[in-house]
């Protein structure tokens, strides 16, 4: 996607390097980071300077190749299988971390340059997927629609285009009128932040609601259709997606508003019969008990927004059972519950 | 109640001032604050100094009784019925403030000392009410119970005891087990920086949750009830609260979890026949863009929570209907909706 005059991807690589948006600092600032090691990417995706399904993902991927193309010789095996391992530890529900380091791990057996190319691989077809996901998606929106998200599943999210924003851009750029209600999602507020950063940076109408608010425009008939992302999606279609979803899934479908969860096949965990079986992090309580952002000078400062000695709980996704589900926007089309089972690549 | 070893109650007239509790200012200093005509008992309410569906009646009833007082004996018809009008232009959506404006407003029309009067009554009432609600609530209680609620709907909402919150001190007091989960509440987080402030005043187990983790808490089945206020509740049960509480009323429903409303019989308006009849307070938009704490040192900061350049918008109630709610707990026991028009006093 196009900032400031120029076309970006969300992570990328060049040489012995892992570059990506720093989106800790967005919206208030746009930096590019540079991951050196398997521990530096690490710290990236732990500390979530970048975050989304498709762009963690990426970012496993390269840090696994990474891992492969620093390991010695001497020790290669050995030191590639830590390197997954701490990948893979650094966030337990999102399945495209665990989809990326698989397949580049086993292109690592082979070579490192084997484990670049899978990674590429991977970055290239995310971005390829988001794109036919918006293609695909584009077909829900009529003339002018109303149209509920969550959290933030845009460009990103991924290495470009997104999963719930990308039907939206396709829709805008076909003429259609789409008004956007971003939900805050607090308490990491990546609506209020980088849903609202990339709805503005693209010129789409939008309005940025605090998640109490969803169910109060529902009943007003002020939205049309409710697109979120997925962190993971089962083998029957229930799908863990951030905190939040399953409360505007369930009023979704009390008010007889279609909710989709966008979402590429690299997420549809085929392994994973239930979201029973789904493992849900907890996350730290500061991050409902402070919040950081700048003053009016541009001072940032890290506050306390909650009442000092009451402590926190911050589960980071939950799981909207499939029942819930109106359909699943893939890159192979718009698809029901059932007919996910035709697989990945 | 008891802060700081010393009785209080949220708001209170002395001579020819309004006293009140200073909630702006909690949960990080506890002051008292002192308004001393109309005026100013029109800005302690619409700048939400005082909050909350008892402790606006009460503050609007003591407003009105300072008009009564200051009225010049030749104007005073007059000035007492543009009192009114200021007052009653402060907030649209609470009940208990037209409540109390036409009593007191009322007796004024006799006298200034009868309006004082009978804004004490109200006030008295208020507590009074608020107490019997805790005690019939409580009943909702088993040997242990997690409870779920929105807002502030505590003692500092109301004049003492609160109408949500007092069956769960009751029950406290009564030796049973409760763990209160406190919504944050955004925008303007009363939940995590009120109910979580009285909470831990009170000794009573509680978690702040995001506004999001309310159906995943209630899909694990981790709450067993849920208590709301209410800011109006009309002819036929449908009640206006905090924007969020339908939400959450929404999920309780589809999990099948009892979700009460907790209010006097001042908060039920007979004229207004159902929701669709109730305004709804748009307030500005800056509540949801920006959030205001202390730093680490204590010093204040307002700070930008949402990307620049975008809109929020920030409606401050919603309305439950009546067949989402279980029971409407009042100071005449619980009732079910077709028995709320036994009438208030």
């Amino acid at each position: 996607m196009e900032v400031q005059g120029k076309i970006y991807q969300t992570v990328w690589m060049e040489g012995s390097s892992v570059f990506y948006i720093e989106q800790n600092l967005l919206p208030y600032r746009f930096v590019i980071g540079e991951a050196k090691s398997v521990d530096d990417c690490c710290t990236v995706i732990r500390d979530m300077h970048i975050r989304g399904a498709g762009a963690i993902g990426a970012m496993a991927g390269y840090a696994m190749a990474l891992g492969c193309l620093n390991a010695r010789k001497k020790t290669y095996t050995q030191e590639i299988h830590q390197a997954r391992k701490a990948i893979e530890a650094t966030r337990p529900t999102a399945r495209n971390l665990f989809y990326a380091t698989e397949k580049v791990f086993k292109a690592g057996l082979i070579s490192p340059d084997a484990a670049c190319r899978e990674a590429e691989r991977i970055a290239g077809k995310d971005a390829d997927d988001s794109w036919k996901i918006g293609l695909f998606g584009s077909e829900l929106f009529g003339e002018e629609t109303n149209v509920l998200t969550h959290c933030n599943a845009g460009w990103l999210a991924f290495v470009d285009h997104g999963t719930a924003l990308s039907p939206i851009y396709r829709a805008h750029e076909q003429g259609k009128k789409v008004l956007v209600y971003a939900d805050e999602t607090r308490p990491r507020s990546q609506g209020a932040r980088l849903t609202a950063w990339e709805l503005n940076q693209a010129g789409i109408p939008h309005y940025i609601i605090p998640d109490n608010a969803a169910a109060f425009l529902m009943a007003q008939g002020k939205i049309d259709l409710v697109i979120t992302g997925a962190d993971r999606i089962a083998a029957n279609g229930d799908t863990a997606n951030k905190i939040g979803t399953l409360e505007k899934a369930i009023a979704a479908n009390y008010y007889n508003i279609p909710f989709y969860i966008a979402a590429p096949f690299s997420t549809y965990d085929q392994e994973c019969p239930s979201g029973d079986a789904i493992p849900i992090e907890e996350r730290d309580e500061t991050e409902v008990l402070f919040q950081e952002g700048p003053d009016a000078d541009g001072t940032m400062h890290k506050i306390r927004v909650a009442s000092p000695g009451s402590h926190a709980l911050n589960p980071a996704f939950d799981v909207t059972p499939a029942t819930l589900i109106k359909g699943y926007i893939t890159e192979k089309g718009i698809l029901k519950g059932e007919e996910l089972n035709v697989g990945g690549d």
